[in-house]
């Protein structure tokens, strides 16, 4: 019998007034046939963990009394790396000491062990079989727990809509200096994609734009320049020179810097909103839509892949080749172990508190 | 000879400091084997028309000085319908008496001849042959100087973007008392579409409300109504009882009136922007495009139809089926009769100023 923490909620509010630990029992000697039971490695805060437990996310965890609650809660958490420890007789294509991630959202992933069905799980690659099959890497704790949002929203907003010719066309996106950004930047130079990276004015803005076009930015701008009509020749002048245009904005910031970016691109150009940092509305000119034949549209990783099993393993698999070959960079999380000193529930209000200093992982 | 006028301008500025009439020649004894002379029976003035001479329009006609002035000077106009007078000798597809419109933008359409090739001219029925094939209407000259934009424009952004299902589905526009609004709500009609337009309030609401329903409009809401809270649920509750989705907007005001009416779409729904009366951006929030897969884009029927001859001729059938089924009525003009007392570019001019009652048609 495997006594199990998971973090849970009740009643919607704010994390540190509604979250509590709660011990519940795995029987290990009893599984089903196509049972799999998995250890927590690491788990981190999203916002949109918080805004589910905000009651504010569109998207809602089951409330159940499986943990063994009097009152039916709802688990906290939607990425997560976990590690096999038992399979049922059935379930051949896992085995104990596989990595694997929840396959789908929900599933509760601030907890230090689950039981589920072998269907509940993707498997990744653990250090040891990418060693073995002559990988360079073997994929981090961090690497394996953040892969399903942030690397996966970057690949699909620059794969699946437009088609940018390698080594010509450009994207521009705002939030350069995001995980998103960051991981849109290292893709697009992978892909050979051109790409401009809008970042906010800083003390260090000339170290923060090396870092960027260090890690595959063509060109970084402020957004001063991104609102700037003096700038935009230079602008037209880089896409010019390339013999490409500029067909993909990503945006994730809203209100002028929506505009900035979408005004930088050619003819028929197409923005995807996938964040609103600055909580103001994505704001366009009436003229862009007619006359340059614009196209506001909106990603959320969770809807597209829900039910497409077969792009969300391609796009996986992709960034893990990446991970493995030692040519993507993750961002990296602070992280915290939890060490059965503190009720877990604690590591995380503390975790939310700390989210504005950097992203917060949980390890295990 | 024919001796003809033209509305000509050489420097872009405001209609009446520019325009001038020019008089020129048309050799009828000489046409060549593909030549076709039509004369005007009526040319409107459109806002576009408007914009290209005040020089803030992208879609510019080309300065010539093939109407005999000094200096390069380019046509107005860009809708009209002519009727021909006298053809070439290989021109098959058109003969004398038959009813043509241009069949590209900045044609010149401000003038009282035009001499052409014969694919400069898509021809339209007389009301002789409307008649000959058993209409029970022949088209009148509002009718054919007008067709090519507000029709087309209605009836392309109700079937060319989103498959709305007939008896189920719904649309909304702003802008519902606007030309295209009023052919909007009758072609939805036609199509079995169900619709709600939004109009702004005024002294006789009551009146106009029930003039829309009439010409095909299912509910029509006030722009207060379409940005309030409490009045949200009645237009849920409407689209529910239909069975059907509200899957596509329509704008041409832009502002808070655009916000209303997107949020007012059922998830993956679409906004075509076709105007913006208001002078404000299209303002949308952020959680559309993320959670309700809202799309925004822009419909231009210039760009839309121009290397698209099939699409054009296909959708300008339906609009004159219907219109000789007398199932279709059209936006009435404000006619002006041409009879040489004044120069031609002074009926244009007083129908720049005079716009603000209504559309301008001058007939010849």
């Amino acid at each position: 019998m495997i006594t199990a923490q998971a973090v849970l909620y009740t009643q919607h509010g704010e994390p540190k007034d509604v979250l509590f630990t709660q011990s519940f029992e795995i029987d290990d000697d009893n599984l089903a046939p196509n049972e799999v039971i998995v250890k927590t490695l690491g788990s981190p805060i999203n916002p949109s963990d918080i805004n589910q437990i905000q009651g504010v996310y569109p998207s809602k965890p089951a409330k159940t009394t499986g943990f063994g609650t009097a009152e039916p809660a709802a688990p906290c958490g939607n990425e997560g790396l976990f590690e096999v420890i038992k399979v049922g007789s059935n379930v051949l294509s896992l085995e104990a000491g596989d990595w694997v991630i929840p396959s789908h959202v929900n599933f509760g992933t601030w907890r230090t062990h689950a039981l589920g069905n072998d269907d509940d799980f993707i498997k990744l690659p653990n250090p040891a079989q990418s060693k073995a099959n002559g990988k360079p890497n073997g994929l981090t704790i961090n690497q394996g727990a953040t892969i399903s949002v942030n690397p996966l929203t970057a690949y699909l907003m620059l794969t699946h809509y437009v088609k940018l010719t390698p080594g010509k066309d450009w994207f521009i996106q705002n939030g350069g200096t995001s995980a998103v950004g960051k991981y849109a930047s290292q893709i697009g130079k992978l892909l050979n994609f051109n790409s401009i990276s809008v970042i906010r004015d800083r003390p260090n803005l000339d170290e923060v734009v090396a870092s960027l076009k260090e890690l595959g930015a063509t060109q970084v701008i402020t957004e001063d320049q991104n609102n700037s009509k003096e700038f935009g020749p230079t602008i037209k002048e880089w896409i010019k020179q390339s013999g490409g245009e500029a067909k993909l904005a990503l945006n994730c910031v809203g209100g002028k810097s929506s505009t900035g970016i979408a005004r930088k691109l050619n003819n028929n150009g197409l923005m995807l909103t996938y964040g609103g940092m600055s909580f103001q509305p994505v704001t366009i000119p009436t003229s862009l839509y007619i006359f340059k034949n614009f196209t506001s549209a909106g990603f959320w990783v969770t809807e597209l892949l829900k039910n497409n099993k077969e792009l969300k393993t391609l796009t996986l698999n992709q960034i893990i080749a990446w991970y493995e070959e030692g040519k993507l960079t993750d961002a990296k999380s602070i992280e915290t172990l939890y060490d059965g000193t503190k009720p877990l529930h604690e590591l995380y209000q503390d975790g939310v508190a700390n989210s504005k200093d950097g992203k917060q992982l949980i390890t295990y």
